[in-house]
């Protein structure tokens, strides 16, 4: 797909009212190249968007969805395994989709039906949707699987060390621990989600787990995928609404040659606009709102421990952000286009 | 009832499983002269305590309530409209009642009926258990209502000058504004009170018609009820979990003259062991976890106008704390027992 | 001053280190129309901007200002009294100007003197820099005084009662009790709004004699100024960043008829784009990261009593927002332009 | 030093103004066996202890600290550094010392100094304070070091695999990521710790070089200053003021068999009232306002990966509680004395 700068697409989003579905109505109500169509969402239809999400400026009110084909591109922000039945008649309709699930990420359906108890057919799997990894295939994409907040800020952690020609050395162990914001939850009506739960709280959940990890493996390359690989992935929530920190502890078979490794970590991202490899210590107040990713190179011992910090909005960064982003790649547009 | 130090006694809670009931059990579990008995919970039954609740140390587990009357005092703390059908049996099988819903609070059956949307007999009603305004009352009475939340926080801030002698002059109208903790609401589960959409946010609700409301009438005497007197309350609810916090606007017939209604609040509560009339501005935090209301003369202008600061802790001095207040009261012992 | 759309403005901010300084940054960085000259900032000059504030995105330093003139636009958001010094010099040398500060809001050098205990001339007073009420004055201005935070969610929510035309009856008294987010304290090292003490707190400070009590008065016409007038105003802060939550208490002269009082504010702001009347509950999420004036018109009765209840976001519609707001009109742009 | 119930000792507290003193007081005010005579505060003196914390109910003053040896048990709650000067003098007076810096933890004088930045003599060591480690030791003791926070955390976390006879197999990594409350910083002035900053955020700081890194090594014994063993951690503040949470990922050198280390973990702990080995999942909510240690297993793997998890309230258990447990095995009391 081709585009100029006045070409105007079409979009629409189907799960709508959702928090990354309210993020991506925001953020394709003010982008400059294409026009927000339609809002769908099921128990929501009929409802104005601006009753639910009032910060929204927008007069439209959600849709049922019902098979319609009418816009240029589809986003899919609905809860896991409800694209897996709507995504095919996108595709065959000519529809470029983005899907936001993890419904299309995994290409093992082992791994797949392990971690999301769920069943899927073998060719349910699309390009996936991190630019920083996989830009040119995603250009020449006409749809995408969105990787999962969690994944989006540890993958972009580690990808140098594996995928930026072993300069640091080989990986021989990584314990990710990540706080994320709750709205990663959704927008929920859970007890243990309630503020009188979470304030001044943190919990750890689905420890060694959660969804993402093999994602997260599948991504690092096949050397992540090793029996002796040490990979360990502990998800928290604390008292936040958006963000996601992570601390990765990584092992080298070498002493980590922490100037080197900032090196190795510029290079790697010196043409992604959305990455930060930052000499002082990140936070989440630096990139929520945002749609950067902050890298931090925290420790590097002669025992070659490791630590890296990463930081992201995990509705933009990690959700509806880089969709976002992930459309503007695909229309041939300013990667930034809409995010800044 | 009277009681000696040594003298046991036993207790109960009905609706144990809710905060209030918490911090019942909290407070119960500790205290010097009475033995916590029997946990009841509906829908909790068969549960361990520590369980939902671990930081409250005990093995108990929580039951299901059937009419048991084995307990010297039963503290039942249940939604609105439940304790109606229990207490009638609890009274005639002689034990000792204190109820923290709404049932028994109101003499007025019309004014029970327009702010609870619910029927009930007109003889029920049950002594009033503010200690600083009722305590003679208090210490004959075997059945106790125990006041709402907001109602404290208000009442005892207006109390000095509707039943104080008129020192100040009489009182023209009454604005009250609070902010509540989140766990007045309950241990909930409606989205509308997720960490997700209650961080950082403030929101009013009912207002002008919240139930509080006839009991403060009640409480501060017949000048209150009159058409003429302008009273408004607005509740809302804050990012906090527990606290009250009351901004009274007064308007009196006279200039307002700031150092004599400090001594008419100190002479008032000369004797109020809870509550701490206080020089300096007053906050939420000074008083979370305790069962004091502080009180704050914010401003006295000579056009009449005064502000009038409250501080509680909604699920103590506000629920749970008055109601060992109250129990305290009743068996003769130290009004403080167990809550210092 | 005219404008087409095409035509660029440079624009610098002095005071541009504190947080209303960023929020600027941050509107003028993507602004559609003017560029962002310099950042002019004491304490902080020769740092990065993006050292002090991570999400902007901006490679710009702090400067000193030392008297320069080179912009065509300058942005004062100084701590009160330093922009006395400064505006002189830049009206002198024909520059437009928006001041945040209270400096050049007050007509009544008397009021300036009792309620920021600072001397100034009597010609230090610029237009009123709030469109809703004086968008004619603003647009034929070249030195605005932007108004301050509560006094804009007060304002906001009582001109149509006071300048429209009286249609709802005479106001007899107003009790104003605000919400405040911290960050309305500016970037501040003060034990008092740290973290520690903040968290899960409510603090009412500065009853009666806050400084925006005079500009609200002004604003709203002599009829406030009226002795028998009965005004109240208590600020508080809460555990909250961004956002102001005011509660107002009126008092008509008559039954207060809600339907002719919502009729009457939809008619009073139907021209302004950043005004909402609406017929929800209003709470701080609605207009936090907007620049939006959410109203809610909560209790009207017979007796006379109101309560209308409004929420903005400090930063924003309470300071730069509102100030960039300001800038699009005397620019002769789109009112909007940046702000959506 | 013996004592029966009735004995009544005599307690000072050194630096009692900040957060932990403050805990200290609150403590020692209702401990049942135990006088508090004097809080000593070196900027505070003066000021009433109910001014800087309200919600402590006592008219004591702060006072001036000039070497006064009257009571029976002093405990210093200073900052690093000046308890150093002051301990040798009350020791030579024969006093009972319980101090809560790290001035006298490290037997390591190197250690000492490259952690703390800060000589001191090579005898400066008391008896580490962790009761169930030490219990013995600290029945005898007339001085007591009181860990640090962290240090407690994860020590207790990983103390059985360590020190527990070695039945889950030996230790070769380990990786802490812990959480902190920002109460943990103290009563500060800092920008960096002011509400607006660290509201919904999540900060890592002093990443492999946190001064509580050498007192847990030497706590787990001589295996873990093994160069070979690979020790990493990484404090981090984040939107709490209470409470640090702590994720342990633990390499052994054979596959992880949860409950055989789930009932080492029982054993271990058997007799130690305050610590909680827990089947669920724990969260700061657990243990805030106790001084409970939580701890739970939370994955164990073929591979020999095992992530532990731990809670306490870091002013509790990681400060003035477990400085009362010490004082009450000290003194022969029941450890558990003013701690429930």
């Amino acid at each position: 797909m081709t585009a100029g700068s006045s070409v105007k697409y079409s979009v629409s989003v189907i799960g709508a009212s959702g928090y990354s579905g309210a993020e991506l109505t925001r953020l394709l109500l003010k982008h400059p190249t294409v026009m927000l169509d339609e809002l769908y969402a099921f128990s929501q239809a009929g409802k104005k968007v601006s009753e639910l999400y009032p910060s929204l400026s927008t007069d439209k009110v959600y849709q049922q969805y019902s098979g319609q084909t009418a816009s240029d591109i589809y986003f899919l922000a609905l809860p896991h395994g409800e694209a897996l039945a709507l995504v095919p008649d996108l595709r065959k309709a000519g529809k470029t989709v983005i899907d936001l699930s993890g419904d299309f990420r995994l290409k093992s359906t082992a791994e797949h039906e392990l971690f999301y108890k769920q069943n899927k057919a073998s060719d349910a799997v699309m390009t996936y949707g991190m630019p920083e990894l996989f830009r040119k295939e995603i250009e020449q994409a006409h749809a995408i699987s969105n990787p999962g907040c969690f994944a989006t800020s540890i993958i972009l952690g580690l990808a140098p060390l594996f995928l930026g020609g072993g300069a640091a050395g080989a990986v021989n162990a990584v314990n990710c621990t990540s706080v994320s914001g709750i709205s990663g939850a959704g927008r929920s009506s859970k007890t243990e989600l309630s503020f009188s739960e979470m304030s001044e709280n943190v919990r750890a959940y689905k420890v060694g787990v959660h969804q993402h990890t093999p994602e997260i493996m599948q991504s690092l390359g096949s050397s992540a995928t090793d029996p002796a690989f040490d990979f360990t992935f502990t998800p928290m929530i604390g008292s936040l609404v958006r963000g996601i920190y992570s601390v990765l502890n990584v092992r080298l078979d070498r002493p980590a040659d922490g100037e080197k490794i900032q090196a190795l970590y510029r290079e790697f991202y010196r043409n992604a606009p959305f990455v930060r490899v930052r000499e002082a210590m990140t936070e989440v107040r630096h990139v929520a709102h945002t749609n950067y990713c902050d890298i931090h190179l925290a420790h590097a011992s002669a025992s070659g421990s490791m630590v890296i910090v990463t930081a992201i909005d995990n509705l933009l960064k990690g959700a509806a952000g880089q969709a976002v982003q992930n459309m503007n790649i695909m229309l041939g547009l300013d990667e930034t286009a809409g995010l800044l």
